[in-house]
């Protein structure tokens, strides 16, 4: 079986261009099949600028267009006709296996929840990131699509993220760690602490609260947040490995033979600044949903949506939400039912 | 005047040798005068081994140690005869001007709240680090002395960093970030949502929402937040920069010509971890209390000792309590009066 992946011609600072060149490359490199989203003139104009080919690549037509300045939820309603709109839809009646979109996340969380809805079983579905390490790479979630949560949202982002880590990322048992400001059992928040419990008495691999510097050092394999603290997390990353490289730059730079040294040492830094950039990991899964969507970074050229399309391929024949379906219903089996209702209910 | 700095002889990894070596170098290199609280036998050995000189430095004896193991309330009540406990005194009866400890942060969060009381104003002290910037250094406040917060506390943290960032880091008018995950109005929590209106209301150089990705890239000069997403975001600098460092000395390990460009490039390597080091600026100073207590990191050595006492002199000698006291005042002359009670109250 291999699925369609329904892509989002628009949206991220390279679109219509570079997406298009990586659904051609999608095609030509893992033999996807795809489904792009837009303007239909275009897209075609893209495909010819660049010589990317269109074989293989459906396109289906709309005009409107969400930017990052519409309220996200707009999806719904003002742009219900815009690309991000349309491919959720799409999705949602089994026209494709997947969607990408390197568009707006707000609507993007926003459209997913309200047209794509949940697993059986799921409250919320979260944004999840695969982040590098120093042994090899983790998961963190949820990235910002709830930014309060309950305890038994956490809950469900262990599972699910437990589920993704496991099928995609080959890891047999996942560790499974609640982000915490200390590792003693008094730690943490009234959220934190609840949430600790719900996720003790589940069969995942729960090795407790982690620190924020244990994260990056390899400590587990899914680090569990809310959307606050994990978005803050998620973009201090990325601003702490943009200072550092700005500030190993300037070093250098003060002292000609110190250059020299770079000039010798160069295939180092580049090998490093590839390993730590974690847009090699694909997009964003929005995990916990009835179907998968994926968030390609708003930077995404080519090469990373090429990549992000392979993702989604992975995830459709890996099946992650069947697992997780399953996963939460072991888990709900033991325990209490929450009060609180759905997102699509 | 040059107060004297009380300095607790036990806590962290390096006491007392580190700790005694450190007042030695304080008295020598600044002028400082020093009272030590500890075990008066090892502060002696301490001297003795190291060939550090005693001169210029009283001993306050006590012999009862609390260590990370105990519980943190136990510093007013199971350890009240502890170094730290004593030392918290002291400072509260004016045998010094500022206390300095590298001991538990639990304990002397909560031995600073009950012995050595707020600023009148002042609802929660905070605990603040500088950390580095591309462009500097900016303050990161609470770094965790308060897990869960009242927006009325974030207010308060925002007025303390800013006269802390004026007075010691000579910054005219510090830019005031409040943390959150994303820029736009309807971002954030409702803490932080109502943070933001507090501080808004302020005389503060206040420059709204500030992502993470922002804070390392020299986005604002004092950034505030809640004691759990601020050690979060402290202990992630922290394994982001030894993750980073590991990753860069395996990259070059790998290949023997690039080891040769490390050899020349070296000076620069050195420079960075320098200026990555948040240890060179000195302890995480409690801000908000009556007096000024610091905490030094657990891992100080001697020099990192005397800056952090060099620190505790320069916060007497510019009165950032009084400043703070002063910026507070006008405050709360516009502000609304919060229903919460303060800590020593």
């Amino acid at each position: 079986m291999n699925e369609k992946i329904i892509v989002d011609a628009h949206g991220g600072d390279n679109a219509p261009l570079e997406i298009i060149k990586g659904c051609a490359r999608a095609v030509r490199d893992y033999g996807a099949r795809v489904v792009v989203v837009g303007r239909e003139n275009e897209i075609r104009a893209a495909a010819e600028q660049s010589g990317a080919s269109l074989a293989g690549i459906e396109i289906r037509h709309t005009e409107d267009i969400l930017t990052m300045e519409d309220d996200p939820v707009s999806v719904v309603r003002k742009h219900k006709d815009s690309s991000m709109a349309v491919g959720l839809r799409m999705l949602s009646a089994g026209e494709g296996g997947a969607f990408v979109s390197a568009g707006s996340t707000g609507a993007l969380v926003v459209g997913s929840r309200l047209i794509v809805k949940n697993l059986p079983g799921i409250r919320r579905a979260a944004l999840a990131t695969v982040l590098p390490s120093d042994k090899g790479a983790y998961m963190l979630l949820d990235c910002g699509a709830n930014s309060e949560c309950k305890p038994e949202f956490l809950r469900d982002f262990a599972v699910m993220g437990s589920a993704y880590m496991n099928v995609i990322c080959k890891v047999e048992s996942p560790r499974v760690g609640l982000l915490s400001n200390g590792t003693e059992e008094h730690k943490g928040t009234e959220l934190t602490r609840e949430a600790k419990k719900l996720i003790e008495a589940t069969d995942l691999n729960f090795v407790g609260y982690i620190e924020g510097r244990d994260a990056p050092m390899g400590g587990c394999d899914v680090v569990v947040t809310d959307g606050f603290s994990g978005n803050v997390f998620l973009k201090l990353c990325e601003g702490m490995g943009k200072m550092l490289s700005g500030v190993l730059n300037d070093a250098f730079k003060r002292n000609p033979v110190r250059m020299l040294g770079v000039g010798i040492a160069y295939g180092a830094i580049k090998d490093v600044k590839k390993q730590l950039n974690y847009k090699e990991y694909g997009g964003a899964p929005l995990l916990g949903l009835l179907k998968p969507v994926i968030k390609a970074h708003g930077t995404a050229d080519e090469r990373v949506i090429a990549v992000t399309i392979k993702q989604a391929m992975d995830y459709i024949a890996g099946d992650v939400g069947g697992r997780t379906e399953k996963m939460i219903n072991e888990v709900m089996k033991t325990a209490v039912p929450a009060a609180e209702p759905r997102d699509s209910e």
